[in-house]
């Protein structure tokens, strides 16, 4: 039973971003690369070689299904058509690109080169494979009886969060949870009984395009790191260059689908720069932001104040937490500065990979895009990336000087 | 769904006294009455008449599968084909005999009526279909997800007696849960999983006839308090011949089955009684003796006592405790006396309806025996049973001085 049997079972954001690179960046070519943040765990102790190429290889077997392109072509809940022809076309003959797959150091390389276009479509999909690998290794040594254990305290904790959320009708959120979940069935389960037992204005979506479409939920997702990230290597050159690539990503972006889709992720560069680099125009025309790393709560502070340089209301305005998030730290988020700007919460590892094992912190990153090695500083120096020397240019050129570091616990 | 699928869905001690009766008193007149004794609990409150008429009426459609017939002739763990061709004969002809069904009172009369040898069967299998009517009256209402919940409440807690018993090896005990378990699943499930987790030396078999055939495990029971409450009715009489009746039925049931099965029950007329009315002979012949009522330490004192009394080595001897267990007291009892006398356990309701609902305490009991009204006394007043006038002159007969009365748990 391979653990993806479809390709829509990816974050819906690879959707969204990849239309909007299929439209302008089709050729460009990327490298993308596998890496486990939690250092002290060596994957290959636990999945075999073999059964991470049994899994990938099968991947590369799928094609979209006709019923799972209408999906994706009556998707209308952000603009009427969002996926245009072309570019439903251009997936119904999509192949994922081929990978390369070693082991060294303890850990395993996993890249995927290939057309931006086309490679970007591996990212979630890898990650939901080698978490559940890891997780079933310890599944299959256990009794019949223990994994109902295992599931019947993966309920408990699953029911305390509804519980808390049922008296806390403030908190909104949407799954997030499709790269890091322990398993494709348990994913299936949280989001089906999130649906059964809170209300919609509560429970928004799920980022799982697959899931989304399996009951008619909201599929949630905008654009990542990567795009940012790319467009470096892009628009590579004078500093200047390399600096005003982010604000072409910003109108790449509106250009493609206008408001519907228009939250902003802050951190590619670290936050200091985007709230300086969004003009007041995009400030008044996007609908929020997105927070995944460094302290939420001065974030908050930041972006109200930063709203309201600019003459807009922030409670017009929202912000979509997904950093690390748990029920308590949902909880302290609502009540930071209550009613000041509007909240929701992408809410991934810790809802859908909580039944008593320790979670891991996978990543699949951009590492080149056009031949130029890729950079991110993200407001928590621990999910920095890129090589040393392109990471003190970058600091150089977003004028960084941030200096938070701390663990991802997820 | 029914909730019998199959006669064999019953406790094996009716098969085993179900053959004592239909080889010596097969015709004579019976009646078994339905009881509540969870007073402030009113059934038809919550499980519907008609349901109750469509589950009973279903079974009065079943027969006796060739291949549970064959598993009953297959039988030898006690006696080498117990269970004889004429017996078998009956057994594949039986249909259920009818029933009576009302409402009084904020509870229901269910009565069974007929000849013994074939309204013996109705006991567990009633209880069992009004227990799973009740649980599932709360189990519809709640969702998917909450009944979800319910079970994995179930499982914890199971898996807490698990671990709890993997420590305590010298704890041994058969399931004795069909009448009161939660659902017919659910019984199976804790059935499967003790059988996959404990050592066959720890869980010794079921009562269950049905899931003994189905997972292989060896189907347990004697005896039940109606045989010698029969008997009192059959050779009903003088005081002399009542009281004679009682060790008639040790009589019978060691001539019927020998050594294999010589279990006896011991609180029908009280305790005190039956260590006065068993004979060296037969307490140096029978394997030992069930508890099922009144103080479990007090018993053993007296046991011990008993034996030694007839110059017979208590650490030859069994008992079988199964008054309302639970694992703590099945521990405390295990330490008692620890290796004066052999112990195991007969333990129902904790163990099949162990999911965070309160148990009922249902049971079926024999009215009238040959025109007779029934009586049983008990160690716990609480249990005995017939008309007032008929518990006086039981209690004279038998010299019954007792005075322990305990609301029962279950």
């Amino acid at each position: 039973m391979p653990i993806i049997k479809s390709l829509l079972d990816a974050d819906f954001y690879k959707f969204t971003m990849g239309q909007l690179v299929f439209h302008r960046y089709a050729n460009v070519p990327v490298e993308y690369a596998f890496i486990n943040r939690t250092k002290k765990v060596h994957i290959p102790g636990f999945v075999d070689e073999g059964e991470i190429r049994a899994e990938l290889n099968y991947v590369r077997t799928l094609r979209f299904a006709k019923s799972e392109l209408h999906y994706l072509r009556g998707t209308n809940e952000y603009q009427d058509r969002m996926f245009k022809e072309d570019y439903l076309e251009f997936l119904a003959g999509l192949q994922l690109p081929e990978y390369n797959l070693e082991k060294t150091d303890g850990q395993y390389k996993l890249e995927f080169a290939g057309k931006w276009s086309e490679a970007i479509y591996w990212e979630t999909i890898a990650l939901s494979i080698v978490n559940e690998l890891y997780y079933s290794h310890f599944m299959r040594k256990l009794s019949r009886f223990e994994r109902d254990k295992v599931r019947a305290e993966g309920v408990r904790r699953l029911a305390e969060k509804i519980k808390i959320l049922k008296r806390r009708p403030d908190i909104t959120f949407t799954d997030f949870g499709t790269r890091r979940r322990f398993s494709r069935e348990w994913q299936d389960y949280v989001v089906r009984t999130l649906n059964e037992e809170l209300p919609p204005a509560q429970f928004r979506g799920t980022s799982n395009t697959y899931l989304a479409m399996k009951y008619s939920l909201l599929p949630m997702g905008t654009k990542a790191h990567e795009e940012e990230m790319a467009l470096s290597g892009i628009f590579h050159g004078s500093d200047k260059e390399i600096r005003a690539s982010h604000n072409k990503d910003l109108q790449d972006w509106w250009d493609e689908y206008g408001w519907g889709l228009s939250i902003a992720l802050t951190d590619t560069f670290g936050t200091d720069f985007f709230f300086r680099d969004m003009t007041a125009r995009q400030a008044n025309e996007w609908k929020g932001l997105r927070q995944d790393s460094g302290d939420p709560f001065i974030f908050t502070d930041k972006a109200i104040l930063f709203y309201e340089r600019w003459g807009v209301d922030p409670k017009t305005k929202l912000i979509v937490y997904s950093d690390g998030l748990d029920v308590d730290l949902m909880a302290r988020i609502a009540d930071y500065r209550k009613g000041e700007i509007q909240k929701t919460f992408g809410w991934g590892t810790n809802l859908t990979n909580d039944l008593g094992f320790e979670a891991l912190s996978l990543v699949v990153k951009l590492m080149k895009s056009n031949g130029n090695g890729t950079v991110k500083l993200s407001d928590n120096l621990a999910k920095a990336l890129g090589k040393p020397e392109d990471v003190e240019r970058f600091k150089r050129i977003f004028g960084y000087a941030g200096t938070y570091e701390k663990e991802c616990k997820y």
